[in-house]
C-alpha cells in the first residue's frame, strides 16, 4: 500500500545545480516508491524579450530543454529508472501544474531555486508558486 | 546511501486533518528511508489574545498540544515507528526553523493548510513561509 503513495512524480528541470538535486531526491523517492518518473521542461515564453530576437531566443530555449531533459534522463537511468521526458511551452508555473493535473501526478519534485532565481526577488520563486498552486503535494528540495 | 538522505524528519503538528495527513506522508518517508522521527507543536504566542484571558489561552492551548503530540507519537508507533515529540512556544515558523536547525533535521514534512488556515490570507500559510525560510527541504503534503 505504501507503495501508491506516489504513482506518478514530477520534475520540473531548468538546468541549475537545484533542479539537479531536486532530481536525484526524486529518483531516491521514485525507487522506494515504485514511482513512475516524468521530467518537465518549460520554455519559458511568459518574459518579454526586447534585447534578442524573440523567435531566436525561443530557439535557444528549445535546444537547451532537450539537453537538459536528456541529461536528466541520463541521471535517472544511472539510478535505474527509465523516466519520460515532456518539453512544454508558456508559463513556467501554469504549464507545471496544467501538466500535474492532466497526468494525475501525485508529488511535484522540485529545487529551491533554479536559473530564474534572478527574478525571484520581483516574481516569487517558482517553488513557492508551485507550493500554492500545485494540485498535488511539493517536495522542495533545498 | 539512499537510507541517509533523510536522517532527521521533523512533522509540525496543529491538529488540524492536514497535518495528520502529513504525519502518515512522513512515517511513510520515515519507515522508508530509517529516519528519525521527530514531532513537533508550537504554542503559537505571537497572536495577540484580547478576547481571552492570556494566561488560560496558552494554559488551553499547552494541554491541546500535549494531546495533539500524544496522538501523533500513537500513529506513528502504529506505523512501527518510536517517534519523539517536542514541545515549544513563541511564533510558529521561527520555533519549527529554530529547532531544525538545532537539531540538523533533514527533512520537514508540513500539511499543506492547517489550523491557521483563517489567518492565511492576511499573514500567508505557515507551509509557504517554512518553504521560504527552512534550512532543510520541505516537504508540502496536500
Amino acid at each position: 500500500m505504501r507503495k501508491s503513495l506516489y504513482l506518478k512524480i514530477l520534475v520540473p528541470l531548468d538546468g541549475s545545480e537545484f533542479s539537479s538535486k531536486a532530481l536525484e531526491h526524486a529518483c531516491a523517492i521514485s525507487k522506494t516508491f515504485d514511482s513512475q518518473l516524468v521530467l518537465i521542461y518549460v520554455v519559458d515564453k511568459s518574459l518579454p524579450i526586447n534585447l534578442l530576437d524573440r523567435t531566436e531566443y525561443l530557439k535557444i530555449l528549445r535546444h537547451f530543454g532537450k539537453n537538459v531533459l536528456k541529461k536528466g534522463h541520463d541521471t535517472a537511468l544511472r539510478n535505474g529508472i527509465d523516466s519520460k521526458s515532456v518539453l512544454k511551452e508558456g508559463n513556467v508555473v501554469n504549464e507545471i501544474v496544467k501538466f500535474a493535473k492532466k497526468e494525475n501526478c501525485n508529488l511535484i519534485v522540485v529545487g529551491n531555486k533554479g536559473l530564474g532565481a534572478v527574478a525571484k526577488f520581483f516574481l516569487g520563486s517558482v517553488s513557492s508558486k508551485l507550493a500554492s498552486s500545485s494540485p498535488c503535494s511539493v517536495f522542495i528540495v533545498k
